[in-house]
């Protein structure tokens, strides 16, 4: 049996009721506070940003993904560095998932569509997958075309060679467009490869990583429910919500709910590529620990940014509005990045392609969401989510 | 008659029979020791550097081209925004040219092979400079083809508007590849344009900045030694040496040295637009207090590194040899970018196509000059450029 004894997960505040909840997650690299929010460097980097700055920025937590850097650098080539946190300098918490999210997407960005629902193109998309079995996936490297094959037990030994602290099971990340049978037989091979996981990983074990079991069943109750039972009984550290969950909020909020009534209430409880300001009000409320998502780093690099109190969470820079605003974007932000540079700066930036617009909004992004977090963790302290969501999201 | 109260230059070190210097220019953002070097922030914006990395680097004074920011944001905004040190966040000195070098080069980049003769496409590439005349140049801006007038007197107008300490008189950046006829007529009428522009600054000025004259003449000694005459008898606060430089280091050498040798003495000189490592070994040694070049920043775009010790001056990181390379940069660097991220990090991130690859070579780029500077500086004052220029150029 896995027991994780350089892992732990306390849950330091909970009111009776209710499903939010205060946490400390401890790792090898050091405790985060939970709720907290988990930001992408996809290869090993964050985009447009130093770890400095992301230290900077009271960043907690990143992650890397699996199946970019297995094509590049290679997980071997890492693991011959000294792991990830040694070769990006980044020392605290890490996680990466299992590859399994793009290897389903291919075609980076897309899969972030099909979460939600928005797109009907599963089998056009994913011309680079060649093959799903039992033993595992087939497809094409992105970089170069030449076939590679993962598996369950593949996916667990990269993961080891990159040295991050959480890791996710290899699992088939079930889009939405497709019928409920197919959902089912998905989530049941997803079942017995979060087995094989499970097997892979402790034959390798040292006490330095700690496995995440992924809740799929796309949006159907009982499957959600069944898959949520399985990793409640599987020597899991943590639990993921994963795969397809659905085209409007009240899908995704039903399918988020089924995975979790279920699911062990004292394992930490991370949600896969969600993370837009909203989605965090709503999803601390059923209990999620951690999210993860591109977006406060792609959206600064399309000129966007977060901003506490805006309604529909962003504004845009290169708004011509901007062009004369003195103003900088937030000085409850203590970084040159929210209170000094002003919009007019910055909008001057992006429209001249200076690199430095998109360092300066990606790292505001990350400081805003890093408050949000911290104001969060607060409110549900003070039992204030209610308030703090209307001071973040007017009207 | 100009006095420039709130600037000034002293001589703080020179070995008798010697040209080299050391020396300390004060402007109302700071003093800088000299020999110094200017980083360009073209367009308000280091490029992938913020103000707080260029201080991490060391950096002492950076410079901004009135060309770019008269066409975007415009001059006007710039002023309302404060001017440049405020719009930027970088507080220290910073000086602005006078566009001229931009109108007649037209196509970024362009310039540097004229400056040392390696084109001779002058009439084909200037086909955004519509007109020079005795009143000054018009040319259609890069950004929308509008048609702009440049002259001596709008370019001091700007200049102040931007706010920099240090300007530039407006003139002719003579090519090339034009006859010694061509060359002669253009230097003079830099000199009537040098003229127009003291006028103009002296009936604005407020004390906050300082003007510099341009040596102009190509490769011709008596041009020079005209053009470097001429800066010497007006009440300029500093002299630059400027215009083509010929298509060898010895051309090059032969034209600054002309352009020096009768120049006012106790006055600061920059050289325009030059600055890779052997250049700043060669032409502190003619007394040449600073330089500016794009080369820092820009070569680190192109994955190439600057390496005290390396023969040739750089390394490129894209280079397939780097791949398991754990070695930092250079550990003499206090900073991450040069003592702590591997060249196999670095390679990595560019095949990967991060930004932050840029970044981090930008800022090792950066501090390497500055190191390079402070040992030029301490090599000055001991008599030792010999053995330093040995150590940072072997072969």
């Amino acid at each position: 049996m896995l027991k994780y004894p350089n892992f732990d997960f306390k849950i330091t505040h909970q009111k009776d009721g209710q499903r939010a909840r205060l946490g400390v997650l401890k790792t090898p690299h050091g405790d985060i506070e939970t709720p907290n929010y988990i930001f992408c460097g996809t290869k090993a980097a964050i985009k447009a940003l130093s770890p400095a700055q992301m230290v900077e920025a009271q960043t907690d937590i990143i992650l890397a993904n699996t199946y970019h850097l297995m094509l590049q650098p290679g997980a071997d080539l890492i693991e011959k560095m000294g792991g990830l946190h040694k070769f990006t300098g980044w020392h605290g918490p890490m996680l990466t998932d299992s590859g399994g999210f793009q290897v389903f997407s291919l075609g980076e960005g897309t899969m972030a569509n099909e979460i939600k629902g928005r797109k009907a193109v599963y089998d056009d998309k994913n011309k680079n997958l060649l093959q799903i079995t039992e033993e595992g996936a087939t497809f094409r490297s992105y970089l170069d075309g030449r076939k590679i094959n993962l598996t369950p037990e593949l996916a667990m030994d990269i993961q080891r060679k990159l040295g991050a602290d959480l890791l996710m099971q290899f699992d088939e990340c079930t889009p939405y467009h497709v019928d409920k049978d197919y959902t089912a037989r998905s989530m049941e091979m997803s079942i017995r490869w979060g087995d094989r996981c499970l097997k892979q990983f402790e034959r390798h074990d040292n006490g330095a990583q700690a496995l995440y079991g992924i809740v799929q069943g796309g949006i159907h109750e009982d499957l959600r429910r069944h898959s949520s039972d399985y990793t409640k009984d599987r020597d899991f550290f943590g639990t993921a919500v994963g795969g397809c969950l659905g085209g409007t909020d009240e899908e995704m909020y039903n399918a988020a709910l089924w995975s979790l009534e279920g699911a062990a209430q004292e394992r930490p409880v991370h949600f896969l590529g969600i993370g837009k300001i909203k989605d965090v009000f709503t999803f601390v409320r059923l209990g999620i620990d951690t999210f993860d998502c591109v977006i406060p780093t792609r959206l600064a690099r399309h000129g966007t940014a977060f901003l506490k109190g805006q309604p529909g969470e962003t504004i845009n820079l290169k708004n011509a509005k901007y062009r004369e605003d003195e103003s900088p974007l937030d000085e409850r932000i203590n970084l040159p990045c929210s209170n000094y540079f002003s919009k007019a700066y910055i909008h001057h930036l992006l429209k001249a392609g200076e690199i430095l617009g998109m360092q300066i909004l990606a790292q505001h992004n990350v400081a805003t969401i890093n408050m949000l977090m911290r104001e969060v963790r607060q409110a549900i302290k003070d039992d204030a989510l209610d308030a703090l969501q209307k001071e973040w999201l007017p009207i």
